[in-house]
């Protein structure tokens, strides 16, 4: 088998090894049945255990109360930034969005073509191209929002909400690019999505955690089925025929996940990568400027930074790509590196991305 | 590696075997970038050229006119159903739906969610069980009809249409169960659309073929912007992350399609497998009943049939699996036995059956 190649990609990202290597033994004979898991049929009782124990294991590591429900929905973050004011905003009810960046911008500007007016921006640091997050003070949230929408990762802008925005609202959440990477209070949500592609699995499935108070509110009876969340949740997730293959592979790096010490093992990770980035970019402070402007805002996830010139950026892409290292260019908005270090991302890559780093200075420093 | 099971599964369904062999091979590493399809980004020049080989294969064997678009979007035909009354019948158009089938029945209903009245019942063989399609001289389609609504193939009661509906209005046909079954003319169509798991790929993936003309008609500027036929297709299906792992292995199904002669040879296979199913339940049809009543309609991708007894059916389905072959109990609202025998069932899968039979016959006839 040829090296590995280090993968900072921004999503579809880089996958944890062990779960693929499962995937690839049994691609053509899935539990013994002679068939790829692919070919069966998701009534079948081998793919149910496969789906109940993706569920379970989504419950258990996020510790998930039990009035709330686990679906698996297509359409990634898209159809979401649909779904919730299509479910939820139709009628009379009014929502609160905190623009944090580009997907954040995106769910507020969907919600609005429903909803109109009664989606309010509850703050933006658009002015300042979304390089910190708002402050408490610069939040304004009604007593009527019947929810906040916010994003907790800016996968763009590489800014991250450490505690949550301050409000007795409840929340709905974007996780897409931070899912699962540390534990959290999971009481305080009406509804979690994300896109499966960053710290869950491959793209096409779309992990979707909902209170049952927000499942009683979405009354969109004249809405196709597929696009009404208390049919998926009354059906299980198996209304239709669901992404079947990504939900294997998400099952299997779940149970990775559990096997190695769950969301508190993955947390230290996060943060010892944080501090190994962030530590390198601080000590060369003349050299690599960070994008963000608050430390505190700093993302774990999505790293962004500056070199001195366009040529040495380019460069450093080029030198990193033939040191097997890919993904770093930045988002083409704001240009510079971006570091994407989801949970699949290892201590030791980012070791060898901070090497390079150290040597880059070194060079052209 | 262990014998491959014969998989009649109505959906998700079998698979070819070289495909899938290529995904295995390649799964840790493709295309020597050292990462798995499912790791790349949607943006790398790795993953492009899958997803442009995808659309190209589509058009190529389907020889679909350049007036077309071949998209790729998530949520299989339910989204479908949705999203064809959303982008179309909002304002005041009108539609037909022909329904012929728990599927044909479905895809009525969704529409009626959205347009109400506007959308009419064409024809309808429900009081027959849908065990026949509806003759010619039944098809009521009203001339300000924008379009008409027909399931080329009825999964359930294993009808087929082998001549379209006659009429002057342009079809939306939901093909997901015999998609590429054979060569057919694809400019009588406005919109075309299948989930991929019968004949295309894993479920996760609904391929879409859609006219200019009907691109045009789509005005839904309210509508969240995932459920848009127009962004789908100005983004040539990137304009969000598509289900990347489902397309490649679209793409090799559709690679290997081609290099065993397209939809020719596959056409041709398709009626040989015909012939030798139907051929045994003819010819012993004091024993097995078909549940299509008119010969004329008789699927060549599901062969619904019965046995004298419940009793004998069951035995048939346990016997059937000691003999490796799966997926051969009827449907939960019709009973008996289904075949399911779409495109990577081979000719030898189906003689096994059909010796399967005949030996079931003289034990039991």
């Amino acid at each position: 088998m040829s090296k590995r190649t280090i993968n900072f990609y921004a999503g579809p990202a880089g996958l944890p090894m062990e779960p693929l290597k499962k995937a690839q033994d049994e691609l053509l004979d899935f539990a013994g049945t002679g068939m790829s898991v692919m070919e069966i049929s998701h009534r079948s009782k081998e793919y149910d255990a496969v789906h109940e124990e993706a569920i379970a294991l989504t419950k258990e590591l996020m510790n998930i109360p039990d009035n709330f429900k686990v679906l698996f929905i297509q359409g990634g973050a898209h159809l979401a930034f649909g779904m919730i004011p299509l479910n939820l905003l139709r009628k009379d009810r009014k929502a609160d969005y905190i623009t944090t960046g580009n997907w954040a911008e995106k769910a507020y500007k969907e919600a609005k073509l429903v909803a109109g007016d009664r989606v309010r921006e509850a703050a933006t640091t658009k002015s300042e191209k979304f390089a910190r997050l708002p402050r408490p003070s610069e939040l304004q949230i009604s007593p009527d929002a019947a929810f906040v929408h916010f994003t907790s990762n800016n996968t763009v802008e590489g800014t991250q909400w450490h505690e949550f925005p301050k409000t007795d609202r409840p929340y709905i959440c974007d996780m897409s690019s931070d899912i699962m990477w540390r534990p959290m209070d999971i009481s305080q949500f009406g509804i979690i999505y994300a896109g499966a592609q960053k710290n869950l699995g491959p793209s096409g499935v779309t992990l979707v955690v909902i209170r049952e108070d927000f499942l009683e509110m979405c009354e969109a009876q004249d809405l196709p089925s597929y696009l009404r969340y208390r049919i998926h949740a009354e059906k299980n997730s198996l209304y239709n025929t669901p992404p079947t293959f990504g939900i294997y592979i998400l099952r299997n790096i779940l149970a990775y996940n559990k096997s190695i010490g769950g969301l508190k093992t993955i947390e230290a990770n996060n943060r010892k990568k944080g501090e190994l980035l962030y530590g390198c970019i601080d000590k060369h402070s003349g050299f690599f400027k960070s994008f963000v402007t608050e430390k505190a805002d700093r993302s774990l996830m999505n790293i962004d930074f500056f070199l001195p010139t366009d040529e040495l950026t380019d460069t450093f892409v080029k030198e990193a790509k033939k040191n097997d290292m890919v993904g770093l260019k930045g988002y083409r908005d704001i240009g510079g590196i971006r570091v994407s270090a989801y949970n699949a991302v290892t201590v030791d890559n980012v070791k060898t991305l901070v090497e390079f780093m150290e040597e880059f200075v070194k060079k052209n420093g």
